[in-house]
């Protein structure tokens, strides 16, 4: 019989995790002045990482460059850059490149200060735009974030990551084998193109997400043990990060595709119209996997009550039958001088007989009523 | 008596259903190039099938071509064109029809990936329509979709259904009978009248969820067992994929009675009004179902705990007339040397009455808790 | 004991009524052309009946007409008519009315289509408005609705009802007496007249629903029996009906006062403010209606878990108390031969008096915990 | 222990508070003609009282008159008048005062038709406003409603209610007093006045709800009795019923800061904003009072199914202890011929050492589960 | 075993709390004239302490003065001016003042009479915003609030504050070191600055708050006492006051990003929609916490209902193995003259033979049902 303490939580719980890196890390910055860069991300690589990729229909060069000033010369030339910043710790780095885009102090804290909300401010030479890349850590069972940050000027597109490895490698390879004339479309599409790699990967976590509900789901109904509900709460909880997580990216893109931004051409807009309805399915999956999850709970709840139940009747069902019959063998084992019926040579038959009879009327009365 | 495993649920649990199809086949995707073809349904056909209905007032021819290319000259002529195409595996074919008709290729990358949400989207030359057909799945009792592409021009309509069997035949048979003047009316005339012809639709769909609505519920009342909740809850679902299928389906027909297409004139309007009442019906419904869902599965909670309810107090009434009776059977039991009553002749029909009295004195107290 | 098969509800369960007439005659009619006329509900009159009510401040005339050709020459006076209809099973006579007074073949569907949503629409000519008359059945504790059309031209009224007999009485009493000066407003006012005529009704609906309401209330507190749940639950579908007809009537009003039709002068506006008015107090007194009855199940959930309990103390007070004594009993009626206490004399009256200790020490300990 | 009849509610279940006088008034006025007078409250004095202030800077003038027609003069005077009439069932008087005002028969029907919803209406010559004054009827634990009409026209205002004693004195002191230069700011300022009055009257009834809440709150934690959901549904339903009554208090508000009067002036409007945040003030309490309540009946139902496991406990570990003892005993019981245990005459210590070790290991067992 | 009045609650409860202390506060007032100064806070410090800030790019200056009268002179210099003013129990001197910096009478009276809903208000020469400053009250448990209001006038800042002691050191510390160019930016960014950093304390707030709800959420998993509901209901209230606090700041710095504000400059507004993106943040995370508390009860009353489930199979299992074999040796008890097992020789041994067997058998059953 299970014990108490083997009810084991498959993974610790993180509510903390629920209010976000952001709210953790505002904590410690609190008080610094606006426009001061606090990395509150780790430390996750040894060396910032500076690759470009600039282009135009007749061609593709790439380089990894080691001080931003390199890029000065990209800024204003025709061709479209793509400038990919991998890690976001070394500070003075990420201010001279501030200094080399004219950034706004604003943005230089938002891209080192990790776990900002989704959002799309625009400036005057250029957008900015953060989000975040979702992915599914098997291992812990939670969904993992991590801030990227995208400036988005007429020629040019930095993006800033806060490690090495992410979701854009397709990007990169149709730009190196100009497929679909990504090439000729300019920097507003290659923001398009970045961001709906992303969004195609939240598609990913849901998925996982989903297989978890249904496993969760399938035992809840089979064989539902006492860390069901622990295992079912924190499902739910991923599911508020996750919510969390994608509600403002509609806004940002809603507003993308309301053409909010300068910098997007009509004819981008179209293909935000699309991303744009990925998130909104991405949405509508979330509500609907919080509904099933709830739904899973209640599924749970009433299982336990159905055995409560069940138990309940064995046990009523066991004590109606043999209370009354130990009465009845306890009547005759009584010391009493004068009980005749003891002396009855046919009492000990009719007795059994008389038990039989309780019993199996005991045993009518329950089937008559489902019972058995 | 039922034991655990005897809790089955009709079907299998479909969370992923819950999901939609075009999360699990986004994953698939995820990385291609936006505008690539990837077709994300199952093959369904052989072959796919392109058959034309072109008409006017004064007639109406039909056909069934083999290319695409065959289709150019019903594009500009005065006639009204109704092209269906069955099948969406053919992507080389489609994508030929695509440049026929100059299709953006957002538009073709959309009709192939099916499980889109509902939407309305305006291009210069014609309008896209995606909205789902639905059916009831009566052997696995769940909600189907099959996903409709419309494109509108003015002077033709092309419909994309993922295999043959649709709900237009009254159409083709009013096209053909010339009832109702539709033959006078034009492409955005046409279009209302194939929308119609899905929203109509739905209403099977919805008696059909409404009938086992009523079922369960008339069970959770009668004699609910073990496997009531998992079907309450699996009805449930079905109505989640039920109200994220509709729900954006009123939002398009919104777009379109509002004017939003260029291609609608405002005598057509007027029938997308009706249409759009007929999709608030159907969402009004839904949500009521819901309501009622839930209400059964707080009737059916509230059954399971009146039954213990009732248990507990069979097990109460036994236990507590007998155990006393019992240890009154006990004491004359005991083996002293010294017990004064064993001896007197009316011991034996006193202690009877005694018992008698007690078990009378219980009886009547719990006749007056209302127990019995 | 109540068995389980005595769980009868008051009523059968109507689910498929929250879907409401419209869904279930929707699917019948489910391919035919838009404007054909299908006659949804059931046949209720034996025939048509069509009354006239022609006015002027200086004189009224009322008139019985058998053709709807007869109510040509009304069209065009200036005098103000009011022509009801009742009964809509004779699709002949009601499309030959449309005939004469030009209606759009979508407004006849409707008109003869039952269980439309509410709704205000206009067309160039007149205003079409459908709103639900409500009554409550007695017999069957549930809301009945009949489908009231009102076609509202710039002289004339049509009032299309489902069978005899309607809530108008009061407004021709007030045409008749030329009170409150009705007979000089013009035929938008006698629309509002009878809307509020109508919407006044739905006060008589709310006054029983809230009385049954009460009625069950009180026997939640007092003896909720095992139908207490499925009545409850009828209650509730009967509010989410309630809610359902009643909503839309209010954007209808809503549209009327910001002015939406132009057959609708300023003056009249102000009185349809009062209509609307209404119709906000019936929708907020749903919603609190809805909130009551959601607290009454959780008092009734509260009340069978609160009695749970009282039946188990009273099991365990039983149980605590009398299988020490049995035990106690039960050791002094063991056989073995060396048991020096049975030779004791005064073993049996302090055994007795062990018993007595320990029955009082549990009592007090039960009263000590509040449980006695 | 307590009887199931001894469940009483401190005071009747009032269901039809809910609805709110009007609907119940409703019912009985139906039919009437709209701008008939049908008095609907009870009447509460036996005659009308019209009291007057006349102001301006320089002075005051206070008078009593007894018909309508000395209100004449006042009309048009540059000096501001307040007409206070108290009482409302005197349909001839209220009728002439109708006529010198020359006010629409709209605003007088719902002038003497109590319960409306609050509202503000706009009319050519004045602002019709009704909105309700709120006290907390200590003895029965109920919110009380009266309904305050105020008519503001450009020197004038009248204010009507069902009864004498009001919330104005401190406005009446300061106009007397010359306090805040009152007198110098025309009619919207005084009907600021009167409205900021009634809502920090509402602020009192919060408070005493927030008392009941409190005490309810305690009890459930402390000692809940049978008596506790019913009371906690009635807390809820009060704060139904406050709820209904200030949300449109909040939108009358708004109206009126945002202009919608042209009655009111700039200046004025600011004072309008404070009293719209007052207004918001008490929504919010509201809303947080029924968070508190809900939370109370959840803590509620969890100290009840505490307690049932407490129960069920008690009784799992009598009878786990003493059952298997009761069965040792009884088979030391037994008449067979040939036990040889029964003979050793260490049998009985031996046993009595057995059933302590049973006993103890139980009891260990237990305490290790933390049930003892 | 844990007796019921054992139940304590870490704190008491403080359901006033949830009303906020302005309800408190204007029963008190409740009838005074609006712009009477009445304090309603506690008098929190012995003196009311005026400290100036008057800076330019070229320098700063300190001073503290004892008179209003002295500041009249900062009020239209060139130079920034930052007052904070600590208590606000000294009427007189606030008055005084008012009239310096001529301030409405209805400012006046919202900065004395704490507890004001977070708002801004425009004024012709200066903007009023009020906000709550929140801490965590460590001992109690709970959320505290001060009142924080600002006037931002076009060359000075003057704020006002319950007690001493603050979260604006850092804000100045900037100023005396000239970081960030903060001396050069004027009033408008002054003021963003500084409800930058009562904002930023916010996260401190959530993360206590975090804090507390991870380690009852813990608790509820590992071993929830009886107290354990009263502590999360209480948490559950702090959020309600939480949340209460801080959605009205969204709209109020809403309405500064939108230039509602003719003080605020374009530069300072994208400042202000940083603020915003922290504010947005705070309402996200007090959202989240507020559905994992639920969560946690929902755990909670799960845990609560296994236990019970498990106390039952504790007690069904012993029941179900020992009233049978009590019965069968209660049997051969009886004291029947005639019972031929008696006598024979191995019907003891059989018997055990027997209890065994059937002891076995329903401990196999229990193991078959997984009760074991």
């Amino acid at each position: 019989m299970s014990r108490r303490d083997t009810i084991e939580v498959p993974n610790p719980l993180h509510t903390l995790r629920v209010m976000g890196r952001f709210v953790r890390r505002q904590v410690k910055r609190s008080g610094s002045m606006p426009g001061t860069l606090v990395h509150t991300g780790e430390k996750k690589m040894d060396r910032v990482r500076l690759r470009v990729l600039d282009y135009d229909p007749s061609g593709l060069r790439e380089a990894e460059v080691a001080m931003p000033e390199e890029l000065w010369a990209l800024r204003d030339t025709a061709t479209t850059s793509w400038i990919n910043v991998d890690g976001l710790h070394d500070l003075d780095l990420i201010s001279r490149f501030g200094e080399q885009f004219r950034l706004h102090p604003l943005v230089l804290e938002d891209l080192v200060h990790v776990g900002q909300r989704p959002k799309h401010e625009e400036y005057d030479d250029y957008d900015y735009i953060v989000l975040p890349m979702l992915t599914w850590d098997v291992e812990r069972g939670i969904v993992q974030d991590e801030q990227l940050s995208l400036v988005v000027g007429p020629h040019w597109v930095v993006t800033f990551q806060e490690r090495e490895g992410d979701v854009f490698e397709p990007v990169r390879e149709r730009l190196r084998a100009e497929k679909g004339r990504i090439r000729a479309r300019g920097a507003d599409y290659l923001a398009y193109a970045l961001i709906d790699a992303v969004v195609d990967r939240y598609f990913e976590v849901l998925e996982k997400v989903g297989d978890r509900t249904e496993e969760l789901e399938l035992e809840a109904l089979d064989d539902p043990g006492p860390d069901m509900m622990p295992r079912l709460h924190q499902l739910k909880r991923e599911l508020v990060v996750l919510r969390r997580a994608v509600w403002p990216v509609r806004d940002l893109l809603d507003g993308l595709v309301e053409g909010e931004s300068t910098h997007v051409t009509d004819e981008t807009r179209v293909f935000f119209r699309d991303v744009y309805d990925h998130a909104m399915q991405v949405i509508e999956t979330v509500e609907a996997l919080r509904d099933v999850v709830s739904g899973a709970i209640d599924l749970y709840l009433s299982t336990v009550a159905h055995r409560t139940n069940e138990v309940m009747k064995v046990l009523t069902i066991m004590a109606s039958i043999f209370i009354p019959l130990t009465f009845m063998a306890g009547i005759y084992g009584m010391n009493f001088e004068h009980m005749p019926e003891l002396h009855l040579p046919w009492a000990y038959p009719v007795l059994w007989v008389a038990m039989l009879a309780v019993a199996g009327g005991m045993v009518m009365w329950f089937r008559r009523r489902g019972w058995l």
